[in-house]
Parts: C-alpha cells; sequence; structure tokens
C-alpha cells in the first residue's frame, strides 16, 4: 500500500459523486451545454459585488508601496478590528481583534478548530442532513462524529441532540442558513439549544462547544435575519467565508470568531494560531485579508438568489413535488417521489438533470438543487423534473 | 482539558521562541528599532519584482470580466501546465498538467502530502538540522519522526541516512537549499541518495518516498544551480513555494510537482486532491494562481541577498566566528563559541542582537541568523557580535 489507508478508502467512497460529475462532462460534449441542467455544485454564479471590483483595483495600485511579509499569524491587526467591529455592532458583544483568527474560508476554518479542540475519541454532534465534508474534517483529527436528526421542516430537534450529548462530546456543529435545505434555525430553536447546551455542560462538568458554520449568514431571503450564536451562547465559535458573501470561492479567505465569553479562551486563542500555522495554512491569503477589511458591509445582490428561488419552488410545486421552502443559501431539498433517492437521481439524470442524491448528506429519500445556476437552466429544467415525477406516480 | 492535549503540549514547547520574540519588541520599545537587530525570522525583505506588481494591476482590471468560482481542487489548468512545462523544460521529464496540485505555499503542500502518505505508526526520516515546521507536519497524522544527521558541513550523509531506514520507512525529506543552513546539496550528493533509496526499496519491497521542499530553489548565489531531485529518483516530488521567489509570503501559494514515474502515481494524485480538499484548504488561492501562470520565469534579484550573505559572513569571519558559507536561502548557522547555544543567544540578546537558538533546529551548539534584513542591520549589528564572541573567550 502506498498512500494512507483511510485515504484510499475515502478516495473510493467519493467515486460515485466524481462519477456524476463526469457523466454531467459527457451529456454536455453529447448535447450542448444549454441542453444539460447541472444543479449539482454549489459554485455561487452572481457576479462579484462592484466595491470588490474597485477595491482590488485600488490594493493592486497600493500595492506597490506595500510589504507582503509574514504578519501575525491570527491575520492583519486591522482586518481583524474591522471583523470584530462589524460582530460587536450586530451582536452587543464586546468582540476586539484577539478574537478573531483569519482563515483560509470556513473550511480552513472548521479545520483549525477540530484539530485545536480534539483529542482521540472525541464525539462532534452532526446534525441530518449535514455537508458533506463535516465527518471528513472531525475525522481528520481523530473525531468521532455522533449523528442526531433534525425535525421533517430541518429546524433543530432539542430532544435528538440531548441525547447524543454524552460525556465524551466535545463539540456540536451547526450549518444555518443550512446546506442542503437552506434552513435558518429561529431564534427561540437557537435559544433552546443553548438552554441544553449549558444544562449538559453542567451535567458532564465540562463545556459542550458550539460552532456554527456561517458561510451563508448574508445569504438570507423574506427580510429575515441569522440569529447569532455568540449572544445566545457563552461557548460558541463561528467560522465564518466570504466565498458566497462576496462571491469569491476559489480565494479561501474567512474567519474564526471566538465568543469573548467562551470557556478557556486564552488558550483556544493560543491553540487555534498554532493550528493554522502547523496545518501549513500559516495564514490566510494577504492581498484578500486587506480586501475585506474594506468590504465588511458589503455582500453579492441577494434577491438574485431569492428570484431563482421562487422561480424553482414554484415549478417544483406545480410539477407535484414536496420541500419545506428555504429561508437561505441556495440550496432547496427535496423529497424524493420514490423511496430510493440514488435511483431518482438517476431518472433526472435521463432528462439530463444532474441533482445531488441526499444520502450522500445523511439525508435518504430526498436530493439537493444547488440553484446558484442561470434563471434559464431552472426554467428550461422544469419541464424534465415534470416528466421524471410523473414517470414515479 | 478544552483543547487537544498534544495542542496544549505544543503550546508549551513553542514558548521559548514566542517569548524570544516578545522581548525583542520590548527592546525595540526601550532601545528603539534602529538599535535592535533581529534576525530571528525568515521573512522575506526584498521587495516583490516589478513583474508582479504589472501583472497584479493588469489582473485587476482582468478581474472585472472573471468569474472567481470554484476551480479543479488541484488548481486552473493552465497555471499547473505552465508550471508543468518550466520543470519539464528544466528536467527534460515529461511533465504535465497532472502532475501539479496547485497549494498553499509549501507548509500547505508538504501538509497535504503527509496526510496522502501516511498511516499511523509510518517513519519519515528528518535531516537534522532540520526546518522546526517538519515534526509538527509528520506528526499532525500520525507519523513517526526518525532523525538522522547531516555532515560537519550540512551535506547528506548517507550512511547515516541508510541506518535510519527500516521497513516503516515512507519518506525522506530533504530540504536545499537548506534552513537553517544556507547548504545546496551537490549533485553528487542527491545521486549517492537516490541509489540508496533505490536500494532500500529494492530490500524492503516498497518505495521511500523522496519529498524535496524547495522554497528556496531560485534563491541561490555564485551561479550554482539547484540538482533536480526529479530527475534523480523517480519515486520523488517537490513542494515548492513562491513566498520566496517573489517574496509573497503572506500570499500562500505553491505547488506540489509529483514526478511523472513515480510509483502508484494516479492514487497518490487523487490522494492529494482529495487531502487539498478534505484539509480544507479546497484548492490554492485563485488570484495568485492566475498570477504565478504568468510569472514562471520570474524571480526577485537574488543579487541583493548575495550581498547580504557577503557583508554577514565577512564580518562574523573577522569576529572569529566558525561557519560553512551558505549557497542558498537567506539563513547562515554558525558554531555557538561556547557548547550551549541557549545562553549564547542570550548573550547576544543583552547586545541587542536576536538569533535562534540551533537547538531548535535539532542543531545544538550553532545558532541561526536569518539575514534578509537591511544591510545596515547586518553592518550595525558587527559591534555586538565582536563583543560576545570576545566575552566568550
Amino acid at each position: 500500500m502506498t498512500i494512507a489507508k483511510k485515504i484510499k478508502s475515502s478516495i473510493a467512497n467519493s467515486s460515485m459523486i466524481r462519477k456524476m460529475f463526469e457523466e454531467g462532462i459527457l451529456l454536455q460534449k453529447k448535447y450542448g451545454a444549454d441542453k444539460v441542467y447541472d444543479f449539482s455544485l454549489g459554485n455561487p454564479n452572481v457576479d462579484q459585488p462592484d466595491e470588490f471590483k474597485r477595491e482590488l483595483i485600488n490594493l493592486a495600485a497600493e500595492i506597490i508601496h506595500l510589504k507582503h511579509g509574514y504578519m501575525p499569524q491570527a491575520g492583519y491587526q486591522d482586518t481583524r478590528q474591522a471583523i470584530a467591529g462589524k460582530i460587536s455592532r450586530i451582536t452587543g458583544l464586546k468582540m476586539s481583534a484577539d478574537h478573531i483568527v483569519m482563515s483560509c474560508g470556513a473550511g480552513g476554518a472548521l479545520n483549525v478548530i477540530f484539530k485545536a479542540l480534539l483529542d482521540p475519541g472525541d464525539e462532534v454532534i452532526v446534525l441530518k442532513p449535514f455537508f458533506v465534508e463535516y465527518p471528513f474534517y472531525i475525522e481528520n483529527y481523530g473525531g468521532v462524529v455522533k449523528y442526531a436528526k433534525t425535525k421533517t421542516d430541518f429546524s433543530l430537534d432539542i430532544t435528538a441532540i440531548s441525547k447524543a450529548i454524552n460525556k465524551k462530546t466535545k463539540a456540536i456543529i451547526i450549518n444555518s442558513p443550512n446546506n442542503p435545505t437552506g434552513k435558518v434555525y429561529s431564534k427561540k430553536n437557537i435559544t433552546d439549544l443553548a438552554k441544553l447546551l449549558k444544562e449538559k455542560g453542567q451535567i458532564y462538568n465540562k463545556p459542550v462547544y458550539l460552532i456554527s458554520d456561517e458561510p451563508y449568514a448574508e445569504i438570507v431571503f423574506d427580510d429575515i435575519t441569522v440569529p447569532s450564536v455568540l449572544k445566545a451562547y457563552p461557548n460558541s465559535m463561528v467560522a465564518y467565508s466570504y466565498s458566497k458573501t462576496l462571491s469569491l470561492p476559489g480565494e479561501r479567505i474567512g474567519y474564526i470568531a471566538v465568543n469573548p465569553r467562551i470557556y478557556d479562551g486564552s488558550d483556544l486563542m493560543s491553540a487555534l494560531i498554532l493550528c493554522t500555522r502547523i496545518m501549513g495554512f500559516v495564514n490566510a491569503p494577504a492581498l484578500m485579508q486587506r480586501i475585506v477589511a474594506r468590504l465588511q458591509d458589503v455582500a453579492v445582490d441577494v434577491k438574485v438568489y431569492q428570484k431563482k428561488r421562487d422561480l424553482l419552488c414554484a415549478g417544483l410545486a406545480e410539477a407535484g413535488y414536496k420541500f419545506a421552502k428555504p429561508q437561505g443559501a441556495f440550496y432547496l431539498f427535496v423529497q424524493s417521489p420514490i423511496a430510493d433517492d440514488v435511483e431518482f437521481v438517476k431518472i433526472l439524470l435521463k432528462k439530463n438533470i444532474l441533482v445531488a442524491p441526499g444520502s450522500g448528506f445523511g439525508g435518504p429519500g430526498y436530493f439537493r438543487i444547488a440553484y446558484c445556476v442561470d434563471d434559464k437552466t431552472i426554467i428550461n429544467s422544469m419541464k424534465g423534473f415534470a416528466e421524471a415525477f410523473g414517470e414515479c406516480e
């Protein structure tokens, strides 16, 4: 055996999605790109805000006078200050630059958090359905994934979470707005979770950390806001990414915001910074750190995504599909008309429609539509969706 | 215990260097920055090449029409093609984009490589003195560090390496030009190593991978060239960074180049790409990928570093210090006039000179000078260096 055994088996397991991806490319070659409706990837298709483009040009001109040397490993002080300031304004908490560690996106942030927290055998609660990378992120550091279900409307099931917590529980990860469901947890739902975690912390005499993965925090519809976990629960931290807010997925820029009231905060900050270093991230990319410092109140035009959601929901409802209408992100998690979601995904594939089976997200009987695509892809796919539904009746 | 036990102990162990760093800041406040001679960090101080600045401005203007969507996880095809083309020209090997994975610098590259290769208990040979992060990178994935010494001129000690190899050996990591010694391994030295690894591979019936960490490959003096390990040994890969070549340490851009003749190459490439993803790097920063594609034949003015080396070597030799003159990078590894290098570092500190004790690099009895500093820092420090030497006689 040459490569690591665990990696070898992970490659084998992830080959289904790759096969789907390759099949999509084949379909496009065969029928033409405009005849293939690819909803398989959460790749933002909305343009970057004009402010981003303007600041990039400004920065490129300024860079002639800037040093590109290594910075504090947590990131530039003024960038962290700008972020802390924004969070303070929103939450009323006293955040400072010392509570922020810049990261290579939310994926980098979560890996750094789990590396800092987990001893082998420590358990982390993951809610079904979940973002496919969470189990990897947790198992990378010897952590054990403990699954808990959500309710049928995808809200937090406090009873199920309560049952999943035991003395080995180190943390729970939540994701709101959610991938793959688009659910935004209500303020009451978050408050109830905070109450539970506080109780469990007292029972086991140690904190249960709440890790909130929030790359979609600004992508919300119908004027709702995402309740702050930092405000609701002291032992909390947020993993954030600008990938969706600024449509910059390839640039790998985000941060970890640690609650100023968190248990063992000073050790935890040292650990996060050390882990950023020794995992080879070293620091978040410098140029993007400088740009996001200037764009704290800028986001893509969310109405563009909202229109896509409305278009998709109306069409699918008319065709007979059942789903909970998403309040954020750009995913719709739809009930498969037949129990076997992988089978139904194959039926859609025959209509040149590519979606991801819910089984991959721990949500069998569903499929995920990533609707960050052109409006006409949505409109033109409706015939195929309707036909596929009809064939299952 | 809140944070992971291993991380807790790593923080405790790395506190000496941090204390030194903090002491430096205190000294600067007390005496003024120009009276403190900080040689402790390998932070490139040479300006970026003009070509970089020009291309950044070009790209900022072009970006208005570019999509920032996710790319193939290995990186942009044309960037990888440009890099493969350059390596092919230099080595005569048939490299293609399929042999390149873009990375968040060399630190990211090495973490991805070790994650892809190492099962718990697998051994990796590290040569003393070594870059301080290697043991972290290896132990991150359950690997076991096996140390082997180098010769007194810091060249490869083939006998010592031979003795360190056993059936658990998965890889050896070398670093040329070397941090902390500035050594560049000769072609014969590399050929001898290749011969040894080939023999050991036959004995144990499995490859011993040669991982060559080459962030300083372009920072070489006196018109020497760094011999190609890819050419010398099939089971080899290179971790590269543009941090030093383009003076971009904060931007986190580099690559893994995998030998086209490597054993189990297809599995290895899949593993490297998967690990880039699941460790949360996802992909190397997009904008910098686009820039380095255009700057394959551009590097900082190496003569600037060579002048600093000459200035430093002349001054220290005159003061009585003993060292092997470096052929590359921007480090000088100097014999401590007293056996206890940590003690001698404290003596230098009293002269407001900050250097790193060799013990931290597995080279006790030495200290490291990072001479990527202003010429006048070198010149003005000489009095203190001479005094410190005198006090030890």
